[in-house]
């Protein structure tokens, strides 16, 4: 193991540097052929990384993690199946490195446009999961940036299997095999140098849970691409289909708790709530999803025969991530606006309405990162919106906002043509 | 003036805050009428705002100023009409804000796009000019943001005079008054609240000299678009017309001294140095330019009889905003891209040649916001990039990079579009 943290983070960040201006310049085909070569790499070695997790799994199970813990470290043929999977689609991607747009002439005679280039050196601090570190290097591979990775502690011994194989991977290819490094020390003083290193680190992006990410906000010296909570909310306006209401609002609740775009607050125009609010708790009862209600959805509900709960003020602002809903009727769109943009955390908000006006007021008026009409918030994803990857979804609305795939992992510069042009 | 400032700027962030929701869906005609209307209240004041520049004058005398920044601070009719066309340029200028792109159909049947939209409240930090007063209003105004803006204490009273002549244009249209807040204190303090509440504020833009950016990026706790500084190179390569690197050459070094865009260092393939480097030492000589020369360089100039310090290895590293240039012999183009990379501060470089490989590979490899082939350094710019306007250059990779226009000053959300669609 490691014995002085801060040098060996500075030797780290120095190789990662060195490495980003080769991998800025490597083509297309260098870097598709390396993500192949780290999946036949996984392939051979699957045996390896089966010996590796098994070790973190038995010290998980002695260290008393839960179950759900124990399910995300692990890693079976399946799993491991599934990363190489990822490592073609990565490779089956076009490159979004070395693009040029918007190549005009201006005025002087000069010729100016974009180039897409790399951001760097890009900082990677997850939790348990050690496919992430396959998912992660993958993009940042794609992408012609340098990677530091640092995993969870619980799951050290898989992600350095895991490294093993994209060292491997690189060097058969010939490509800086320091373009991505696996931090192999399970001491926390290494995430605070990580993210103070600005000379050799262009960007954090932390995955995990909110305190986890509150945290390195507040540390850090070097850019932070970050993901807090998913407060997500469906608006059904009274000129709403009531028939695609109860679709949404049933799949944005209950197609999976625990994602960020899942409903946690739905918002019902008063004028349709009696019929609306019956019919919907009838399917979430199904569920066993538990209701809370403002005053005037708990006086219908109960009216119906439903069992509610009175919602307190903080409902308005938590992220369940379980089957529990809240619910409230508002007088018009405006109110539910107001209540988005106050209690939501700008991730994703959807309206039920055929009104053409509204859906345009709710559009440009809702300040986050997914508006949508007549859609299950659910569908705020990287994959769902077709950029083939996603590394996470950003609720800043610096740099990149939304899922986040290749493109939010690059910058632009601006490339100029002359002929022997001067400034007058 | 101001006695409690922690409780001073929240409020004018909260103010902001509140502001920047009713900026966010303003229409172009409302954000044009208002710029319209601010020049006009500063043409009627004209006379009211040379009184209050008077008193900032004496003040400095007074303060011992030097010329240089008395004559920043100074406002007279021509510069007040200066500011009056801007304010009309930018209304010129296509408003950014509800653009949508890229409205696709996904498998799932959903429509998914981008809208750009503001970033919020942007506070603005700046030194002695007033102008930029107007300059920054103007550029948030038109991107929809509401600003804070805190200018330099030397110019307390001409900003404020000025700050009333905005505030009336936007009382006078029923915009937001709060969207353009002047702070109206020197204290330093403002400046430390002023980048510490994120709540309030969504990114800073500091525009002055060195020392006050890096202070502001140590200790701000809200994103930074930041201009360091601007070492920037011309490389004469072997291939390149000696016609075009005189002129190029010349024109980077001496169209002005003090900005940003001015070369500082001259790199020459040596196989061309003895043709090219006294012919060039003759039109610096004129123009009175201190050269200072690696080895090689004192070498041949010295033999043409031409008066030459030796370079050190600082001067490598030096912006001097000054009639003083360094040059370098290199062996070749990736001696040079080293050089730059290592050196430079990816500011803007470029290339003088007449190969097609090498101008490519240069393009790629050079790590600056802007990359030239055969083209003067002095061109990086706002204006001359046809972005209509500029609030600054970033230095940054991070949300923006190269000169910043008004879409430097938005971000983007995704709208997505569907029919009762809902995840399977």
């Amino acid at each position: 193991m490691v014995s002085n943290i801060k040098s060996y983070m500075a030797e780290l960040g120095s190789k990662a540097r060195l490495a980003s201006r080769k991998m800025a310049s490597a083509s297309t085909e260098q870097k598709n052929q390396t993500l192949f070569a780290i999946a036949k790499h996984l392939e051979l070695q699957t045996e390896a990384l089966l010996v590796a997790n098994q070790k973190d799994m038995q010290a998980g199970v002695e260290k008393g993690l839960d179950a759900a813990l124990l399910d995300r470290l692990e890693l079976n043929p399946a799993r491991i199946d599934s990363m190489i999977e990822g490592l073609k689609q990565v490779a089956s991607l076009s490159d979004p490195i070395g693009e040029v747009n918007g190549m005009k002439y201006m005025p002087s005679g000069i010729q100016v446009g974009k180039m897409r280039v790399p951001l760097g050196v890009i900082g990677i601090i997850y939790e348990s999961r050690p496919n992430v570190t396959i998912d992660a290097a993958s993009l940042c591979l794609k992408s012609g940036n340098a990677t530091i990775l640092r995993g969870g502690s619980e799951a050290l011994h898989s992600n350095q299997a895991i490294a093993a194989c994209i060292y491997t991977g690189f060097e058969e290819t010939g490509m800086p095999s320091d373009a991505v490094q696996v931090v192999n020390t399970t001491d926390r003083e290494a995430v605070g140098e990580l993210i103070t290193m600005p000379e050799f680190v262009d960007v954090i992006i932390p995955r995990g849970g909110k305190g986890l990410i509150e945290r390195i906000s507040r540390d850090a010296r070097v850019p932070v691409i970050k993901h807090l909570d998913g407060i997500c909310h469906v608006y059904v306006d009274d000129r709403g289909d009531l028939e695609k209401a109860i679709k949404v609002a049933f799949n944005a609740k209950t197609q999976r708790y625990g994602t960020c775009c899942t409903m946690e607050t739905l918002l019902v125009n008063e004028a349709i709530a009696a019929d609306l609010l019956p019919n919907l708790a009838k399917l979430y009862a199904k569920e066993k999803v538990e209701l809370r209600g403002c005053p005037k959805t708990t006086g219908i509900l109960a009216g119906a025969g439903f069992d509610v709960v009175a919602a307190t003020e903080e409902d308005w602002s938590t992220e369940y991530l379980a089957p529990v809903l809240s619910i409230k009727c508002v007088a018009d769109m405006e109110e539910a606006i107001v209540h988005i943009n106050q209690y939501g955390s700008h991730h994703t908000d959807s309206i039920i309405t055929e009104d053409y006006t509204r859906s345009r007021q709710f559009i440009t008026e809702v300040d986050s990162s997914s508006v949508m009409v007549n859609t299950s918030t659910r569908f705020a994803d990287g994959f769902e919106y077709g950029l083939g990857a996603e590394i996470g979804i950003s609720t800043d609305k610096i740099h990149v906002r939304g899922p986040v795939g290749l493109e939010g992992l690059t910058s632009e510069k601006y490339v100029v043509l002359g002929d022997g042009h001067i400034r007058q």
